[in-house]
């Protein structure tokens, strides 16, 4: 399978190039690639999610470091240049955990590293590329992990968008949807909308209905409802930074859908690559979640839909508890979450 | 306190008269009262939710009668005409047990009449006007009893509107919160942005914030997040049909937050009036629950928010079960679940 990048580096010669990325804002109505050239652009397009999902902002990162490096050139402390310039772009979203873990890759090679400043762009590339590329067949492990949890027949229900367009390519949770449909095409999925940046309609139910998954769509409060009447089997997520005690924080509606799940007894998944695991932290407590513009929340297409005196609290994500979560699906298998700190053995 | 009412009868003359309607569809952005003239107009405006919540679409109902007995009265079967008019009214919405409880109470004064026609029309006006005064008062009282299980300086997270635009003034779950900040004016809310319609962010927001309540707008995946982290002290819902166990059906979205509730040990209370409740159902099983257009879900505001492939289903309601309810708030008192039989005794 010949997967288009979301996300990835342009040469334009050894020492120059480009992030060419999906305008993720514009879809479904619009599909568009921009290049993103400088670090500010980076932090905007981290920051007002031109490029959104753990992975994929993780690669973002990577690219950042290198534009970094090439904004850097001329300076007399480089390297100091770099940190500070790739510090900049780490700030812009504090949740997922992948975007710390690419730029942290980028800066040792940086530090560790006696080459030319030349030399060191170049190892900057050839690194951001490997990632992009080990990134598409981590997913695709995981998808093939993840699929054997998915009954014949099964109706997946799934929250935001964890999928190619949230990663370099073939997704967390919508490549184990899209794995199991490669063995089982009568799969289904229910896509929940996921406000107020609703991933779930722009996104998933785009990508999925373009590979040919049967989607439907559902409202944020709907699940609940289907589980009862025994329409949903298996609830699959992905995540954006994954304590070692297995607590995951998610797309602000997760914590929800995992209550609702537990209810109704009905196995809940998350699949996530190793690098959305922070080993740094023991339980989600320690997460920062991001809060994010109250305008997300009071309009949608750039319409109000409420009266403007209201307050607004707009958290981005949450975080699930490891005991209403069944296990986690990575690259290295599927682990249960009080078994997830062997991943680090 | 004299209250606006949201449904009114305007009489024109003793025999001939309108329903007088805030239009809710264009809330919050224009404040337009309506004039419904006939029964075909009086079904559209039910089913379009130009009316809506489950007290004021009985009261819709009721004017409904009256119109059927002015369009009848050249009829020769003169009750059957109504009947028949009645029964069409009655088919707008299936799931709201008000709607058919005060369009039964109108065809009763239509059987039991031995008057003349203009006398008939006469009483069902008398009755309508009668219906509307009560759902006021009765409101009142349901306020009186709930507003003793708001803590001081509590946070109350309510789902879609069970408000004054609910009703014919004052509010079932929201006359709760009402007569809650008669008493103290510390009180916040958390309401629930409630998809599809959006009733929480276009109608709850609105009416609280106009008398000075403190007022948080918030997705409908975000209540767990709040309850997680002690910010939601309880939480009061209203009701469209509620079953002799106790199990409630309201808008959809509401079992998701209920089960949320009992997860976080919240109190969840149900406020509605004894006409909610349909002694003639034993459990939520037989309670229908309707289904509407997939628009309601794709479009917000008459735009697109996904690709049009996309299947959706769109339950208008759903059933919280009998054990996640702490107590049901009537006119009568506050009443468990198990208990709630006693309200017919």
């Amino acid at each position: 399978m010949n997967i288009e990048k979301t996300i990835e580096w342009i040469k334009t010669d050894n020492l120059k190039g480009v992030s060419r990325m999906i305008d993720q804002t514009l879809l479904p109505y619009e599909y568009k690639k921009i290049d993103i050239k400088t670090t500010d652009e980076m932090y905007n397009a981290i920051k007002t999610m031109i490029v959104r999902g753990a992975p994929a902002i993780g690669i973002a990162g990577a690219h950042g470091v290198i534009l970094a490096a090439i904004e850097s050139i001329n300076e007399s402390d480089f390297k100091n240049s770099i940190l500070k310039k790739a510090n900049y772009i780490n700030s812009s979203r504090p949740t997922a955990v992948n975007l710390s873990w690419a730029i942290k890759k980028q800066l040792e090679i940086v530090e560790k590293s006696n080459e030319t400043k030349e030399k060191i762009i170049e190892l900057l590339i050839k690194n951001a590329i490997k990632l992009e590329n080990e990134d598409i067949e981590i997913n695709k492990k995981i998808g093939e992990y993840g699929s054997a949890i998915i009954p014949k027949g099964a109706t997946i229900l799934t929250h935001c968008n964890a999928g190619a367009l949230a990663t370099v390519g073939y997704g967390t949770a919508l490549g184990v949807v899209r794995s199991a449909f490669e063995k089982d095409s009568t799969i289904k999925v229910f896509a929940d909308e996921t406000r107020p940046r609703q991933q779930g309609a722009r996104l998933t139910t785009y990508e999925l209905i373009r590979d040919g998954i049967n989607t439907t769509l559902i409202t944020d409060g709907m699940g609940a409802y289907f589980m009862k009447k025994n329409m949903i089997d298996v609830v699959v997520t992905g995540a954006d930074r994954i304590a070692l005690n297995g607590d995951s924080a998610n797309k602000i509606g997760t914590y929800m859908v995992a209550i609702a799940a537990k209810y109704h007894n009905i196995p809940f998944y998350i699949a996530a690559p190793k690098s959305t695991i922070d080993p740094s932290i023991k339980t989600g407590e320690e997460i920062t979640i991001e809060l994010r513009d109250k305008k997300e929340v009071t309009e949608i297409n750039e319409k109000p839909i409420c009266i403007d005196e209201v307050n607004v609290i707009n958290p981005g994500f949450d975080v699930t508890c490891a005991s209403l979560i069944t296990g986690i699906i990575t690259e290295y298998g599927i682990f249960k979450p009080q078994e997830l700190y062997k991943i680090f053995e």
